[in-house]
Order: structure tokens, then sequence, then C-alpha cells
């Protein structure tokens, strides 16, 4: 990290001796190195994943800086816990403005430190550099699994019935929260919803004990149909899942209770970052198991056919047109 | 790649497909994937590292879009050089204001096509977003080296020698021809100091060869004199540099001869992407034999002693005063 690249005023150097070398484990070599270094071990792949983040686009700017580093990191995760891989380490690049001074910077490491604590990986490198432009803060995350157990998205088969963790939607009723919309709505579902969006939980235990079970997997992030969507394309297949069937929580139950065509619209929101996967029928029960024994609901939502495209369906079988599939911007 | 993080317009999926898919090896799964995957092989070490340019800072926003990406490509694997690792793969985040379409991404892949042919690597996955501000790309790049065989910066022992790779200060020349400086300079050697600035030539056959010679080594990024200050921190020595054993190209010798205070700024200009290595005395002739061997000159330059910082001395031994070491922004 130290020393990499030109147009790099001094300052960078102790921002990124003070900030972040605490942040590095043995591999790091304390930020203080070219290139940092991960240890081989046969009969294991590594699994790499980046993703960038703006101001303005996937954060508010004003968001608490802890909560930005430690969604940052966490999505990454997810994309690794989605592969059935555990997570080790990662490298971190920040282009900050300049009106982002230390306390900014020093809530930002704080966040990372919080959750390198809790999922137990390091800071291997990276690079601290300045911009005139909002901050765009770039994270490539790598993780390990045993060779040939990665989960692709790939695999879903003709037949296979379609799971996902958790509860759909909260997030993209949370950003609606933060947006001024339920003012009706109790504080601590309020206070839920945000949370779901603004700090994800990247499901890596589930995602390591899918391996072996799940025939593709994904995490959702550009929302419930068009992530199914994705693992539909590269599998060559198609899906159906029943509207009825997501599993929603206490706060989106009282919001879709009010007001039914929410349903539709949390199917295709983003920012779960629940597993959604295909597994043969027969492994309902060995899924159910599991769910109990991991104590995260797993539901049954829809299945795999052959075909095309993701078919959305109500409690009748009549097929329920889809708003805009996935994400939107700020 | 595809399908990773919120706030993604369709058109990002799309640009993805045509632009960066192709770049994808078979670890990258086309990038259709939430992770790409890594082999890992028995006695090796992977070496990690990243790198980010900001449009206006580290290239100018005019520059050909091929150059800027093989640029960011180039200096990344310059640090696996300096770590005696050979490259394999790369991941790559892309935040781009709007005003930069299909042309210059068009370009800007096409440059790493030709790069990654070059040096036999290709793209593991990224992300590619949208900024209200400057360009910002982030590139980490994925070496591998038989371990323990890694070059680290702090292995410098006193009464090691220092040496150097090709030629020093071209770049920095380069940057000042194209702001308008040395017009009266031929326009050959103006052409090469451009060259040398806009694409530096990762030196990774001599980083592979130095593994099991050099003590320490760092790529030039910051500077000769910045760069040999952070060798001497990590090991905790000192260094002593003649500032008329640098070895300077043709061009810089033309300007340096009529202006020979020019000499100085070359030892702390940066951007040169030579590898700056230590080793013992004892082989001197064998890196010589090597110097012959794959036809790149290396100078030695100074030696290592106990203490700590680095002096610049002239041909009678007194130390020259240094400017302020190392980079500047555009």
């Amino acid at each position: 990290m130290a020393g990499e690249g030109s147009g790099k005023p001094l300052g960078e150097f102790e921002r990124i001796e003070r900030f972040f070398a605490p942040l590095a484990g043995p591999g790091g070599l304390g930020l203080l190195d070219d290139a940092a270094i991960v240890d081989c071990r046969a009969g294991q792949h590594l699994v790499v994943t980046a993703d960038a983040i703006v101001a303005g686009v996937h954060y508010l700017p004003d968001d608490p800086p802890d909560l930005v580093a430690r969604k940052l990191l966490r999505v990454n995760l997810s994309d690794l816990a989605a592969m059935g891989a555990r997570p080790l380490h990662y490298l971190l690049t920040t282009a900050l403005p300049s009106a982002l001074g230390e306390e900014w910077v020093g809530e930002f490491t704080r966040g990372l430190a919080e959750d390198q604590r809790r999922f137990g990986i390091d800071l291997l490198g990276g690079d601290s550099v300045a911009t005139s432009g909002p901050a765009v803060l770039s994270l490539t995350a790598i993780g390990q699994v045993s060779a040939g157990m990665e989960v692709k998205r790939s695999g879903a088969r003709a037949g296979d019935l379609v799971w996902v963790s958790g509860t759909i939607g909260d997030a993209f009723l949370g950003l609606a929260v933060l947006r001024g919309a339920y003012p009706q709505l109790a504080p601590e579902h309020r206070a839920r919803l945000i949370e779901r969006f603004r700090l994800p939980n990247p499901r890596l235990d589930l995602g390591g004990r899918l391996a072996g079970i799940a025939h593709a997997m994904i995490d959702i992030s550009d929302g419930l149909i068009a992530d199914l969507g994705h693992i539909c394309k590269t599998s060559c297949v198609a899906a159906v899942v029943e509207l009825a069937s997501l599993p929603l929580s206490p706060a989106a139950r009282v919001i879709v209770d009010g007001e039914p065509g929410v349903r539709t619209a949390l199917a295709a929101g983003g920012d779960d970052y629940e597993l959604l996967f295909t597994a043969s029928a027969g492994l309902a029960k060995a899924i159910d198991d599991l769910s109990s024994a991991i104590d995260i609901p797993i539901t049954r939502i829809g299945k795999i056919e052959s075909g095309e495209g993701v078919r959305l369906v109500d409690a009748a079988g009549q097929t329920v047109p889809i708003d805009e599939p996935g994400y939107r911007h700020f």
C-alpha cells in the first residue's frame, strides 16, 4: 500500500500508517511492501471478488462512515458466501475528496476493524488517493473453498426447487423509509428496515454449508427477480416464483398488509444480501433441517423449469407483471 | 463482475458483457458469477497488490484511453516484479463519468487486451459503476512466486550494494516535456521521454531472476530517493547514493549536459518503474552477468550502511541537498 503510484502527497503515507496499517495482517507486511503474500494450500481454491461504491450513488454522503465501510466489506463477503467460500483477506483502494478529513477516515477504519474481528479477516494492501469528485471506494475480497466445492450460478437444473434465506425486501423498504416513506410505521420497524439497508448480514455460515447441496447460488444484490434471472441465464433454464411464498419480516408484513401491491416491488428491490439457491427437490428435508440447525429461515419460493426467464405467479398460478427488475440510484 | 452491488443501470451489464467479458480467463467464469476462482498450487505463494488512479491526478483526462489502461495494469505488474513474482490475473473496478462513452471504454479495454496478451494474464472480475466526478480506476493484480522466494523491502543489510535497472528520470522528464519544457530537444528524444512516462515497462523477467539474489527490492514509483528511503526504513539501515552513477538515457543526458542541476531532480522524480535492489557485494559479478544475459542495464549506484535515511553524494563524496523527494501532481 505504502509508496505505490505517483501523485501521492506525503500526508497519504501518514494516513496509511496511522489508519490503515493497524488493519493489516501478517500477509500484508504492515502495508509497507510492494505487494502482499497469500499462502496457498493444496486442495483449496482461492475465491476473489471486487466491488466499488460511490458517494451519492451507492450511499448517502452523510451516512455514518463506519457503516459505509462495513457495508462495502459485507457486500463483498456476501459474494464469497454465494460461492460457498470462507473469507480470508481484503484489499482496499480509497479515492477521497479533501473535504473528508481524519475524522471521517478514523470512523471509516474503525468500522473496518470492527468487521475484521467479526469475520476473522485482515487487510492485505491497497491504495489511498485524492479525487476532486465524490468518494470512490473499491474493495477486493479473497476467500477460500475446498477445490471443486465452489457453488456457481450456472448449475441450476429443470426440476430444482428455488430457496431463499432470511426475509426479502427489507433493505428496499429501509431506503424508502430513509426517503420519508411510511411515516406511520412503528419506530422499531422503521429502525429494523433502515438497519437492513445500511448493514447487510452476509450469510457466510449458510453459504459454506450449502456447498455440496446447492446446484446454483447467488446473493441478492440487484433484487430477487433480477438475480434469479442471472442464475437462469447462466444455467440456460427458466424459473417460476410464487409471489405469496416470499418470506417477509414483521415490518414488511405490516406494510404489505396495508398496501398489497408492494409485495411485487419487494421481489424486484435489491440489497437483501440473502442467499438465493436451487437444489434437488429430494433435498428439501435436508434443507429444512439445516435451517433449523443454524436458526436461519430458508424458504422455498419456486421451481426451475426448462425454458428461459423468470415468471412471478400469484396464489392462483396467474402470471403477475413484474415492475422494472432490480436496483435503483439515489 | 456482473450483477454485483446496487445502483447499477442496465447499461452497465451490457457494457460489462460487451467490453469486459471478452477479457476474462477461465477462472473469471465469464464475469458471470459472484466471484472468480484461483487455483492454489502447493509450494507457491500468491502475491497481491492494488493501485488506484484518478483522472486529472495520475493521468490527463485526454490521455489516450488504451495507454491509461496499460499504465494502470503495468504499475501493478511492476509491484509484482518487485516481489519477484510472475503475474497471473487481475481484477478491475471502474468508476466513470457519463461523459466517457463507449468509444472511450472500447479503447480502454483494447489497451487491456493488448497487455493481457503481452504479459500472459487475464481478467478475473471487478465492477463497473458511475460517478459524477473524475474517473477513478482501481486494479488488483495477482501473481505467484515460489514460497519463500518473494523479495521484500525489509531485507537490506549494511554492506550491501545498491543497484538499479534501466535508466532513471525519463518519466519525470517526459511529464515535463508534455507540459512544454525542453522545446529545443530533438523530436525522437522528446517522444522517447513521453513514452517512458505514459507506458512503463514492468521488469517482470528481471524481478523473477533476482529472487534469491536481492536482499531487498522495490520498484521506483515515488522516485529513486523516496523509494530507497522505503527500503531503508523497513530494513532499519541507511543508504548512500552516488549522484554521478545514476544511469541516464541518451535523451536525459542531453538535458543534464545543458543543465547539470537537473540530475538531482531525476533522482527525486518518480514513475520510472525500474527495479531498485540491494545485494551482497560478492554477487556483483553474478549481477553483471545477469545484466548481459537478459540485455537490461543494471547499474550499481551506492551502498547500504548502518544508520537511517538516504544520502546523495557527489563525485568528491560531498553530500548533495535533495529536493522534495518523490512524486508530484498534475
